[in-house]
């Protein structure tokens, strides 16, 4: 249901359901559209409109049941649905993003980390075990590592200046989209996606004014 | 210079400086606004047109001078202007962060962390020391830490759960901005702005197709 949604209404919505996590666990149980709108400075008709998209049975006079349509969210967005993930680079932030126990609740699990550095392999991250980068074929094609599920999202997280080669390691597997940490733009075939998190040109832009 | 240029121009200058800071590395002295809009999947009328926003010499008929237009980006963004920036939460994101060398190349100096564990306080991340949250306002005003210049940014990576208390301790200090990365949407006065990394919304965005 998710391919429905455009990907700005994806992120609003993410984050309205980032408010509504935040009602419920202070006992809030109606918000209305004007106050999630105020808190994200946006138009109220946009929430409306966005929470639309949802299968929703609709506002009350004191606003939306904020339980569910939270669960409405989950729903329309596929947070239950579980998303494997390698993270390619076991470095501060591979590690970090590896023991991000907010992952889980939005469907991804990280599966297995990959390194080249020798003191690092063999090592656990959060119960993760990290192999050498030389193994990802081999891995990402064992059944028994990923409950038979494919893993088909590398989470990108290794020097700048190693990103291009780690990202042709990863066609040898069967990864189709490349979350992109890394200071680098990479060069890889059209079939497969890649999201540039681009850290710093949000925060270049952020802080601009 | 920067207040000038369109929000997602500089982000998209970033971009281009991440390809010119690899064509540096690889000794490619020449690079054509076509390849860098295929590389990026964009149309190479929106490279020069981005590209026109920064003083530079201009192409010549090999394509920019890659080191040249990667020094014109530099100043129109203003990497040299150093800004500096307090991490709230000494979790692993934020100790990734405060480790994350690729930030001091665009301009960004983390000054100090900030925690409310005990085991935390007083030690060192990358040279950096955690304070306990209580000591916000104080070492906020504290010159000799931040050699007279005001620290305007905080890197909210708490739990989501602790976000909206952080945020309100932050409003005791000098800080402008918040780059929040918790999964949490922020209720702050309308002179502070917020940056949702918001990396849920990202995920669930680029992999829904």
């Amino acid at each position: 249901m998710v391919k429905a949604i455009p990907g700005k209404a994806v992120k609003r919505l993410t984050l309205y359901h980032y408010i509504l996590s935040d009602c419920t666990r202070q006992n809030v149980e109606h918000i209305s559209s004007q106050q999630i709108a105020g808190l994200l400075q946006i138009d109220d008709s946009q929430v409306r409109k966005d929470i639309a998209l949802c299968q929703t049975s609709g506002r009350t006079n004191v606003g939306y049941k904020a339980a569910e349509l939270k669960k409405a969210i989950e729903q329309a967005l596929g947070f239950k649905e579980k998303k494997s993930a390698f993270i390619i680079g076991a470095g501060n932030l591979g590690r970090a993003l590896a023991r991000h126990t907010d992952f889980q609740d939005y469907g991804l699990d990280i599966v297995a980390l990959f390194d080249t550095d020798p003191a690092k392999i063999d090592t656990l991250v959060n119960g993760r075990k990290v192999f050498h980068i030389s193994e990802l074929f081999h891995i990402s094609t064992r059944e028994n590592l990923v409950n038979k599920q494919k893993v088909e999202i590398a989470i990108l997280t290794v020097p700048g200046a190693a990103a291009q080669k780690s990202a042709e390691l990863l066609l040898q597997s069967q990864i189709k989209y490349i979350w992109n940490f890394t200071p680098a733009v990479l060069s890889v075939p059209d079939n497969i996606r890649v999201y540039n998190e681009n850290l710093m040109g949000n925060f270049l832009d952020f802080t601009k004014n």
